[in-house]
């Protein structure tokens, strides 16, 4: 089982008046850890996804758990799992940590859709990517509730 | 009871390539209505009260329902409750609708907090802004599960 | 000759870590100027001009003075008028104020364009739409150099 | 004479409704190398500076020419170069090419400024920091006009 990580150092755009992270922006973040995830752990290309396949993951919730307060420059410590890995959708638990300390804890469910005239359509997800998937799946063994 | 209502068009910097709008714009427009709350509804300037009184509301907890899809130009109609309100935190229902049609649904965990040197300390909500919060709170008898 | 005008309060989110709009925030705002204007000021859809007619106003050139900082709960008034109008392109000045003070002056350049397959191709600006800009153009007695 | 050079890859969050970069989004790109400029070019740290030293270095001016649209996974190839160094200021071009085409120039003017308390003050940029901006310097004989 594998363990999707990608380090990012905070930076100006991202701190407020407080002179910490502004929380929209860890929203953010979390969606580049997705979006990397999806080119570079699981090799599919979101571009060719979209415009070619005419397929997508859209959002369909997002949970934040803000722990800690992060500050210009702080590199965190971001990471991707999949939780749960159903036929049309799956639940990611994307991380931020830094130093030792937890930050924040996004948990994003997304489902595979097809970009149809009117909108989206639900579909089951193609086997090649749930094969991929699945190499970062939280054995069940190690989840924590909930 | 009174519900906070906030209209918003949505713009072209918040449409992704899908032609919908992009899901953490919709984080923003929460805050957004969260901030004209404070201002308009409660009639506490945050600007005098981070600057001044050296106090904040931060987010420690976010959890966002993506329902439907909105477009370019959509007129959302944003309404903020307060759903629980604790001696030092409080949690708001912040809601967007389109045309009858639920669009998304926000459940945002804020906490008073002093802005310390090193950061956040949690304190009790002061009196006067709790009366002013109360105003907003959903009668017991109306909440939902959950 | 009109000019057109749109009020902005600064909020929390253009706000840096400094306590002063951070600068990419003012091209945001200028745009949200020129989206108003075509939709407000000329009676033009954005989003049906993208969508039905596909058509677009990319910008090709941006300048922007930043003359003096402004803070969270500044209330700026932006304006908008049209410096030079062209067969294909058009240059805009969009200015922003406050308390009598200037802050921010943005000079905006935009072509008319066909959205084609692979790209964007300029081309003369509709009649109608030529005739509605008309009305915001800066008299030549009243430009300033340069 | 270096040149500070830094790739990005166009993300999902960068592109609007037509599948091109957002232009304010190249604003925000090339503010993020401007500032690992300071960082890994200069070896300056912007956190330290601002936080420790009360200094900042402002943005005064900003130009720039959009040459061809953008997409979604081009990597783009930012250089930066410093055009000139004056006494309190200096001004930047920020370029972006991909593919042998050139996207997008950018102009900055920043000016040395004290952070003051009601706000900023110029002053002489520190001769350890001109020194170090030196090495990104345009000779003369291969400046182009303008």
């Amino acid at each position: 089982m594998a363990r999707f990580i990608r380090p990012y150092k905070v930076r100006f755009e991202d701190c407020d008046s407080a002179g910490i992270v502004f929380y929209p922006q860890f929203v953010l973040m979390a969606q580049r850890v997705f979006e990397d995830w999806f080119g570079e752990g699981l090799g599919i290309s979101l571009g060719r996804l979209h415009h070619q396949m005419k397929m997508g993951f859209p959002i369909v919730n997002l949970q934040v758990d803000f722990k800690r307060p992060s500050r210009m420059e702080d590199v965190l410590d971001w990471s991707l799992e999949v939780r749960r890995l159903g036929a049309k959708s799956l639940t990611l638990d994307i991380a931020a940590g830094c130093a030792g300390e937890e930050r924040v804890a996004v948990k994003l469910t997304v489902v595979c859709s097809d970009l149809v005239a009117d909108g989206l359509a639900s579909r089951e997800i193609p086997a090649d990517f749930r094969a991929a998937m699945e190499k970062f799946r939280i054995p069940d063994r190690l989840k924590l509730a909930p």
